[in-house]
């Protein structure tokens, strides 16, 4: 794949430099939407999966033999850390972690204690050099990833996936000092997972706050701002980029880029121009197709997908992506074809002389990077 | 409760009118939160239960007797009318409507035929008519409602209640006459629904469209926007306020206000005074307590209330809500304080005059309404 592959095109893109192309990835590249996925992973317990270097590595891999993606995301689960240091949570098929003893109190809290990544995590550690040597020379960086320490609480809190958050938002409004205790040890934990991925080799670092839209911008700012702020400053010190993504965070977008990430991650109900607008030009955006879109016919993905990179303009500065994780029923042939069309046509942050010299490609969207295994 | 209850105080703010008190009423008022309203429906079938006038007067009067809320709202369903009209919904406990064979295509639309409401839902015109009477010289208006286009075809076109969305959005896509067609009958049906509340004695109307926030803007401005103007240019001619409600959508309240409500409802995300500037002048606002909030200790609630109170301001036009309707589990001596505290705190609308004749009072929200069934 070759010329395809620019090697800086996404960490590039993330410092808002100028790129020959959008780069473009998908969150969840790596799962359940890809029938060698299903093979290779079979029906064991996702956090097991997990803990072995090789599996991991070749589940890594796998979106790349089908896409022409410019980043490699690590197969793991923002639960991986968690389940490394005792806490009892399981992730249940169509459900999502559950805790059949949800966290309680100061005493539960007391039971997270810090991650030691080589003590704790040395598979997730190996996974990743496997994975960053396979990459050698490709040009394709490897992103490692974190949950935040609000959503990763909001299921240790909540117990299981949660449509309200009510226990978690009470025990931040009543309990602000043990909210607090649990947010830093939360954090101290992304930190500690994500740097140890960055030492073994990853090359950006996402940080998921999934459910961060679900708050009010007033708790946003006083419960979880200070504490994702932290957790940038201190992977500063990696010299990776990093992206800070939620669904739903429209209202919350100026409060996440005050946190200092280099990018924000958002879905798609916030078209990229108004994100851009909101974030101030000091910030990346990362996204957002509508991941239900990429269920219909070739044609509509096609359509907004365009739509999405006229939104996102030629201003330096954007990575293409959904706009939440891919879903099951996805053909992995539509997200092909949407990579291309995004290498074809994306034009954010590259300069006029390298976009002249793309030559122009049919509608079809197919365009020339067709490879086996799209349907 | 008397001079509590000003007769035009919640219609007259949905017109941008000067008030006495910021108004206030809960989504789901009218339900399980309530023990009487589990003693008084008992474990039956919702769909069946709207059809018994008898119940459903009792069912929108019990809130009524425990807060001093400006507005009944009728106890019924979005999904009335589709069952009125011979589509197989059910309502399942702790999931919502379900279709077994959901809407797949032309033929399965060509079935909804349009509601005559005098031999489709003479129940619900009766009941109408019962909670009206009772309400006779109280000064509370009662609300009818109706679901949106949109959110009553996620329900047929998925199948149960959906996280994507993926098939209304594939269908909008690619059969754009199909939609329409389906669309334009669930308007029809809407407006049916609605005129029969109003000619039996409802006083103002609100279409929930909960879950257009799911769309892009793009989505929803080519989709959803025109049937929802139409729905809401007929109802016009009922003369009475009209709210457009949804979830989630903070990037599409210009357009919403374009559809022509005098009120539009928001959730907890957006807060009030960004609100306002999205929907212009024109416009009142319906909101925005967090639900999930109202399950924290009264101190933390009280605070949240005043939060609201103070984003809204003095200008006219606000009526006080929740952001989604209540919880199940929400303590309803909680609802009732919050009831009072705006009414004692509300400051949106009142003239000077007014506001200086309102009496001080303590902090604890507590205030001089307190009432039997409060905890």
């Amino acid at each position: 794949m070759g010329d395809e592959h620019d090697p800086g095109r996404f960490l590039r893109a993330c410092r808002r430099q100028p790129v020959d192309r959008t780069p473009v990835w998908f969150m969840r590249q790596a799962g359940r939407s890809l029938p060698e996925y299903r093979r290779a992973r079979g029906n064991g317990d996702i956090l097991e999966a997990a803990t072995h270097p090789e599996l991991v590595t070749e589940l890594t891999l796998q979106p790349l033999r089908r896409y022409a993606v410019d980043a490699a995301i690590l197969f793991s689960d923002i639960m991986v850390p968690l389940r490394a240091i005792g806490c009892p949570v399981r992730i249940v098929p169509d459900v999502g972690p559950v805790l059949d003893h949800p966290l309680g109190g100061a005493a539960d809290i007391e039971r997270l204690r810090p991650l030691e990544p080589e003590a704790d995590i040395p598979s997730v550690i190996e996974a990743v050099t496997l994975v960053t040597r396979a990459l050698e020379g490709r040009g394709i960086p490897l992103i490692g990833f974190a949950g935040a320490p609000f959503t990763v609480a909001c299921y240790l809190v909540e117990g299981k996936p949660s449509r309200t958050f009510a226990r978690v938002k009470s025990l931040m409004h009543t309990e602000p000092s043990t909210w607090q205790i649990l947010a830093d040890r939360l954090a101290d934990i992304a930190c500690a997972f994500l740097s140890a991925q960055v030492r073994a080799g990853a090359r950006a670092v996402q940080l998921f706050d999934s459910w961060a839209g679900w708050l009010t911008p007033a708790d946003y700012e006083r419960f979880v701002l200070p504490v994702t702020a932290r957790v940038l400053s201190e992977l500063r010190a990696l010299d990776v980029p990093t992206i800070l993504f939620g669904v739903g965070t429209g209202e919350l977008l100026a409060l996440m880029a005050s946190a200092g990430p280099d990018v924000v991650g958002i879905d798609w109900r916030v078209p990229i121009d108004v994100a851009r607008s909101r974030l101030g030009a000091n910030t990346a955006v990362q996204g957002n197709l509508d991941p239900a879109i990429c269920l219909a016919p070739w044609e509509v993905v096609a359509a907004e997908t365009r739509r999405v990179l006229q939104s996102a303009g030629t201003a330096p500065g954007h990575i293409f992506n959904l706009g939440h994780g891919v879903l099951p029923d996805t053909d992995p042939g539509i997200l092909a074809a949407v990579a291309d069309l995004v290498h074809q046509e994306g034009r954010s942050g590259a300069s006029v002389a390298e976009r002249d010299g793309i030559p122009a490609e049919g509608p079809d969207g197919a365009g020339g990077h067709q490879r086996e295994a799209r349907p």
